[in-house]
């Protein structure tokens, strides 16, 4: 198939990209490079050294042999949108093109409202391209478990049964998204399923969990393939920052008491669930949800798993002060069948998956930077501004 | 109480600040004129002329005695809001300052993106004026009945309690919003919830039905007192259309089946509870729903009404091609309870109501473009374009 990865030099889009490449798919990326300029802003960097998108191709190509077409631009530009998709006229598109970071977008109101605006109407644009140019192209969307936040029922699979007052209907499952971040997915979310709805396109909206590692099949082929890994408190996720704050020596940030339940999964499955959207594609028309994690875990018990590996060296900090506005302690269970079904088999955690994260951070312990440890923004706060130590603000710290 | 207005030159939001006034608060109102902007894009005009907003609020002094004060800006400029805010320094913000129409948001691509950048952004600056400046100011925003779509179960007043495999939440009442502009509201009513839940921020979302009449206690002292009255097919509400069209003689396009069902409300009711959410504010921290209708009609039903009114003479033209993607037959029951329960008395629509409206037409059918008349924007195409007929784009013609 002919898919289209937005998003494609960062975290998880690129890696996707090799992945969909050496399975056989013709692959085409699209970029606009803001996630390094994020960087830049905020005085971090990748963990692991990442070449440039067009490097990253070329090397590519010549280990594979397989060619990936890119695309330079930004999806808030209607026109990049559509001359793109008329040019490499896609049978799917991977969504990861968002600014993805809850704590960035509580930065302060410009940081909500670029993330909100970005997000939307980049979305916005292309759906207004597929129904245009080909309204059977297949939008497969990168989503958040974040958009359900914590009911104190069970989470289903973006649509739920509801019988009230003698009548029953299947209505969109309640969202009680965290951060304005987590919001942007929400109304990404009521955009799509509209437009489905309307002009009969077909999306699968992938609601992910916490991603976590750092190393593919594809991306180990080669140093200039490898794919970015934070551990800020802005950008990285948990389970890689606590592997950092490990190796270096830093207590676990576990903020508050740790009870925060997520779904969570490898960054290989990331990969295989795409192509499993890709490959067994929504039915025109059809607006589907897939709760995108293998297994579900307390802040505490990540902590505790890393902790494991350096016996008697690692101190928790269970009780760091909370930046975030949410329950500490909380029912949490949610359906994660749709993809098993399609055929996932899933990389759990195990002590050798944390192994390798922990291989990747030692590997690359002389690039930490101390200063971009610890949490960065306050929910509460309505103008933290950039959170940036002295130190980050005059150059990395080695430490 | 010192409330302030947004959008006060707007159908609704000039004569709730008059409202507002003339019962004893002290009242600022807020504008950009955007909205008679949209009568230079689409060609169209208020059929009852009105004046500018300087010119309304002296006539309103000189025939009260009472000030209001003004302030020219756009909410997208946060700057303006923090300005406003702390100039006014408000107790309650009544916020209508949002592009209301849904056929508008469908025109094409840039109508749908300027509708949710312009209301999401416009809410989302509000929201950190108000975290920042006072967080003791109440919003009392405007949203629509029409967040809901239309379930197969009773729709509640924005939360609904949900039993799910043996557990039980009270969790948002979810939403299937019906074009570009409902999805707007919903975006802005989750965000604001959000606001309310991280920093303690107070709020009322009026869920608000189809509003119909024109006059007001307020705005029939003086013909400068007018508030707009839109009957064309991008701005026009459904019964001041129907009106519109029977007094000239135009049949009663009734999209569809006509089964579609929705709240409805007097606009003298829409005063009484906007006042009555002002006067019985929300607690801190709390996020509260109001549907604001007092009526369910179909649109058969509404179209009946207004033909009673001119027997053997006026058509019904039932079957007119729906422009809208919606259910035409549906089941439709809607809570309304919270603000009756505050004191509200409703108007019900009766032959006077209807014959007021009619009035109105008459009083002003030399200003009816005919051209203004048919439904305008087709939710099914992308890109419909501005809608405007010939004859409009080169002036109105008159019947």
């Amino acid at each position: 198939m002919r898919v289209l990865v937005l998003g494609a030099d960062g975290y998880l889009g690129w890696p996707t990209a090799l992945h969909l490449s050496h399975r056989g798919h013709e692959v085409g990326v699209v970029d606009n490079f803001v996630r390094r300029q994020y960087d830049y802003e905020l005085g971090t960097s990748s963990l692991v050294p990442i070449a440039h998108l067009q490097r990253r191709v070329r090397v590519w190509e010549e280990i594979s042999g397989l060619n990936i077409d890119s695309f330079i631009g930004d999806l808030t530009d209607a026109a990049f949108v559509g001359e793109t998709l008329r040019t490499f006229k896609p049978d799917a598109i991977v969504h990861f093109a968002e600014q993805r970071s809850a704590p960035y977008s509580m930065i302060d109101r410009s940081h909500a409202v670029y993330t909100q605006v970005n997000n939307v109407v980049g979305t916005l644009n292309l759906l207004y391209a597929i129904a245009e140019i080909d309204p059977s192209i297949h939008l497969v969307k990168l989503g958040t478990m974040g958009e359900y936040g914590t009911p104190n029922i069970d989470i289903e699979e973006g649509f739920i049964e509801i019988t009230h007052r003698g009548r029953t209907d299947v209505l969109p499952f309640p969202k009680q998204p965290g951060s304005f971040y987590h919001l942007s997915k929400v109304h990404d979310s009521h955009n799509i399923m509209f437009a489905c709805r309307i002009w009969g396109l077909r999306s699968t909206d992938l609601n992910q969990g916490i991603v976590y590692g750092q190393e593919t099949d594809e991306t180990d082929l080669h140093p200039d393939l490898a794919t970015r890994f934070d551990y800020d408190g802005v950008f990285g996720t948990v389970l890689n920052r606590f592997c950092t704050q490990a190796v270096v020596g830093h207590p676990l940030t576990v903020y508050g008491s740790g009870g925060q339940t997520r779904g969570m999964l490898d960054i290989r499955d990331t990969l295989a669930c795409v192509e499993l959207a890709v490959t067994n594609p929504a039915e025109q028309g059809e607006f589907r949800v897939f709760n995108q994690f293998t297994e579900s875990f307390s802040i505490r018990e990540l902590a505790d798993r890393v902790a494991e590996e350096f016996p008697g060296k690692v101190e928790i900090a269970t009780g760091t002060p909370n930046p975030r506005v949410e329950k500490e302690e909380h029912y949490y269970r949610a359906a994660h069948t749709k993809l098993l079904d399609l055929g996932l088999v899933p990389h759990l955690l195990s002590r050798s998956t944390i192994a390798s994260i922990l291989s990747v951070v030692e590997r690359n312990r002389d690039r930490i930077d101390m200063a971009a440890i610890a949490p960065a923004v306050n929910w509460r706060n309505t103008s933290a501004g950039t959170p940036v130590s002295d130190d980050a603000r005059v150059g990395s710290r080695r430490s």
